[in-house]
């Protein structure tokens, strides 16, 4: 049987669960590209989201991005997130809650020797009944800080 | 149907699967603790590992630790690693293979605003047979890097 959500989460009780939808992405160095996504955010009664994330390619089906990472509550009623990827890069944000919206703007963005150089990421996430709709920006191969991807999901699973 | 192992990871290939087992901390800070652990290595096909794990109280069994990231193939033949906590803390490393073993040393290890301090990680990892090995190291709350993790875990699925 599931925990009690920690009552730290209590706030953002409405992001627990599975999501699944479309999204788009573009960079100025990149062709656009669209994808299919799903995002858990799980929890086990600690004081903490899992976050874990996949996407495929819209038109082949094929594995494309993936991530995962933990929220939890930060300084002055914020949260924080942490965040790995398999492109070798890390990134550590804090984050505002306004009504059902967390914008999460990194404190530090770090990569691994044959990584691309990423160097400042902002994630807007925000949840309305069933919808969840996120975009985000990044700072990347020595462009400034840029649209990079936007979705919309909607609930799977409550979690 | 599951795709065929990337390449890049063939020489890694035997972490693939689900490992579980028992482990011990210790750390001048705190009273030594017994822990049941669940480690996964996964793959899609593409040049990564997916990396998951999770502890529980082996006395309680309540949650005790988790954490997530990812496998890659550096430079040189090595190894990248990069690692997210629900504590606050990421990690990046550059791991050297030496027949099944693989030792990972931090490049980085960065933490967010509320998150206790770690300054320093080293992790290795052996698998013989169907036996995991791993030790973990830390500098952390100003101490110097001191032995604070080890575990044995079984081959539970092939993965």
């Amino acid at each position: 049987m599931a925990p009690p959500l920690h009552p730290d989460l209590d706030r953002i009780a409405w992001l627990v669960g599975t999501w699944r939808g479309e999204g788009e992405g573009e960079y100025p160095t990149i062709d656009d590209f669209a994808y299919v996504e799903e995002v858990t955010f799980a929890h086990v009664g600690k004081p903490f989201l899992s976050y874990v994330q996949r996407t495929r390619d819209a038109s082949s089906d094929l594995p494309l991005h993936a991530e995962s990472g933990y929220i939890r509550s930060g300084e002055t009623g914020g949260f924080e997130l942490v965040i790995a990827q398999p492109s070798g890069i890390v990134e550590l944000h804090e984050g505002e809650l306004t009504g059902h919206t967390l914008t999460f703007r990194a404190t530090g963005v770090h990569v691994t020797a044959t990584a691309k150089s990423v160097t400042d990421v902002v994630r807007t996430l925000t949840v309305h009944d069933d919808e969840l709709r996120y975009a985000l920006s990044m700072a990347a191969v020595g462009r400034p800080l840029t649209h990079h991807l936007s979705a919309t999901l909607l609930r799977a699973d409550a979690g």
